[in-house]
């Protein structure tokens, strides 16, 4: 049976040269960077030299602006709770918006029982965000916006320059959750205008356990995880150095592979895009037509649940998602799409399909012939979708 | 040149067998735990054996009351902030010692400076904590009590159970960081009786970027990292699978080998410990004489500091450190030792060997022969000691 893996915004396989250069730290180079000998002063240079490769793909100013954390959710945690706390003397407000990973809005919604405020701003039908909404939601008391930089669920690029240059202006600092573009699409934190930034290395062809934040020099932030001195005194524990290397290495190569990804991806995209829409009845394609990331096929399959359809295609050998994996295992609509305004009911039957670099056409073929019967025999069993037919 | 690692306490180098284990979940069982196909369920799988075998290690009850975060210093956190944010409807008061790692101490102050009182309190002359002055310090407002298992810089081992006998009884929540105990000698939460204990991978042959909290069942905590569902929707942020698969097999090492641990450290220690009074003038040594773990021989070297010291060490492939390697570049004084009532001069001489599996004696006899040179040499040059000969 073939095997087809179209669940890439879950996470990604690591790149052969990634684990590779990982190896030696987890076994012979296995010092601990703060010491002060030998075995810590090679794995302090290793995390280094993987803070230049990350600052390097996003096109960071200095090395040092670059925090290594152990994933993107805790990224999105320090960037919320680390500004919110840290400038509370000038003011109280957030402003986000509907969509964000839970990481950012759930982050948002403990700061709101610590006493902040919170406004949540919608979207569009394809998941846009308004910079209008943002540059009216900001108050004299807001400290900080967080606007994803592509949505994970439905790939909607959001317009992160433009609301850059409001909050600039309104002397507010921005922070853009980039964990579902940095490796896949162009990067760079000058250009978008950004304070703050999110990654995550297992988005793209990385090692699990090694995420950063972008923090910009003269930015005022409060540690998130209290202790030792690492990090400069800003993330305390002790590095997680092979993951880190293998961060950098991944960092190195999404800077040479990154401007060859769309091109290769859009197409491939778009044929299962317009393959399900030709097979199948009543399917919706979910998010902004254009603005979008090259490898999210994200539809609503209408009368049967995601999960179910999941379930299938895994016997098939195709694996792909419902939505976002950090909720998938909760069942609920999410809440992305009913942001958007897609009917909850038709929001059960989302379907992710986000793609790799290691995908072919042959894969797309394969899952635009599996998937139709498999719609066609839970749509036999639907109570629904019964009930449409006698209508 | 002999290369001489006595620096346990900062980072082990993993076992063979954790990093053969790791070795298929960096790259062909790469999946997503969350996800819901069976790339995710053999991740999913992975990470469930793993945490039955930290369960056992430390005889938990269920494997669900182990949470894993990316090193001990995030399972410090979860465990001082989520218990006291989770329970401040019963009060804002938390007791912890003087002598806790950063992790712990820090996430302290910070929750002094969120209105939480904190009551530090002091130790002997050996680092022992008194159970009777937490008894003393507990008021109708405490919700917690965090006290470390070992010092991680001087060794001495704390009164837990009789500590855990007073907080059952006054209805308080104990907390220890047991990082420097987890995996070198026995570790029983039962035993013990605390409700939540704080261990790392890598402090015993394990990974780095792995650690675990351990919440008795029916404890109400709320989550560090927000976020997804992932460890029953109490630590956000995709799994760090090979990480936490390597923590399970160093907890099934350790549980099979740490009975013999310490009757092979024991002697070498004390091999070191008396080696150094006999051999250098004006040594002392630090920590408990008996209740002290088998790994740690801390000593001050009065005239001299232990930064210089550990560079000459390092020339002669001896890797130590003056303390804890989570503030070495810090160059203060040990908080540790001024608090036992060490002359903060010479705290400033500190100087930390931690033994571990690998060593031998042939390791400790050549230390014991190299040290004496340097000492002598740095005295030559320090115009303390001159200072003193004068007087």
């Amino acid at each position: 049976m073939r095997k087809v893996y179209f669940d890439h915004a879950a996470t990604t396989q690591p790149d052969r040269r990634v684990v590779e250069a990982m190896l030696p730290y987890l076994e012979e180079t296995f010092g601990n960077p703060s010491s002060i000998h030998d075995y810590g002063s090679a794995a302090k240079e290793a995390i280094e030299k993987a803070r230049a490769r990350v600052a390097s793909l996003i096109n960071a100013a200095r090395p040092e602006e670059i925090y290594f954390t152990s994933s993107g959710a805790e990224a999105d945690n320090f960037a919320l709770k680390g500004i919110a706390l840290g400038n509370q003397q000038k003011g109280k407000h957030i402003v986000t918006s509907q969509i964000e990973h839970h990481a950012v809005m759930h982050s948002a919604q403990t700061m709101e029982k610590w006493g902040f405020q919170v406004t949540y701003v919608p979207v569009d039908k394809y998941g846009v965000v308004d910079p209008a909404d943002v540059a009216r939601a900001i108050t004299p008391q807001t400290t900080l916006v967080s606007i994803m930089h592509a949505n994970s669920e439905v790939g909607t690029i959001q317009p992160i320059a433009e609301i850059a240059r409001i909050t600039r202006e309104r002397g507010v600092l921005l922070h853009t959750d980039a964990v579902a573009t940095v490796g896949i699409i162009p990067v760079d934190v000058k250009e978008l205008g950004v304070d703050l930034l999110s990654l995550s290395g297992h988005a793209f062809y990385g090692p699990k356990g090694a995420g950063a934040l972008y923090v910009h020099k003269g930015v005022r932030i409060v540690p998130f995880i209290d202790g030792g001195v690492q990090e400069g005194g800003r993330r305390a524990g002790t590095e997680n150095v092979p993951a880190i290397v293998g961060l950098g290495v991944a960092a190195e190569i999404a800077k040479a592979e990154v401007p060859g990804r769309g091109a290769q991806l859009t197409p491939l995209r778009d044929r299962l895009a317009r393959g399900l829409l030709e097979r199948i009845d009543r399917v919706y394609l979910n998010g902004h037509p254009t603005q979008r990331l090259p490898s999210h096929v994200n539809v609503c399959v209408e009368y049967i649940e995601g999960e179910s359809i999941l379930l299938f295609l895994n016997m098939q050998g195709v694996a792909a998602s419902s939505g976002s994996a950090c909720t998938s295992r909760a069942l609920k609509a999410s809440h992305v799409l009913t942001a958007m305004g897609v009917d909850p009911a038709l929001a059960q039957g989302s379907l992710l399909f986000s793609l790799g670099r290691g995908n072919t056409q042959e894969d797309v073929d394969y899952v635009l012939e599996v998937l139709p019967p498999i719609v066609e025999r839970l749509r036999q069993m639907s109570p629904l979708y019964a009930a449409r037919k006698d209508s």
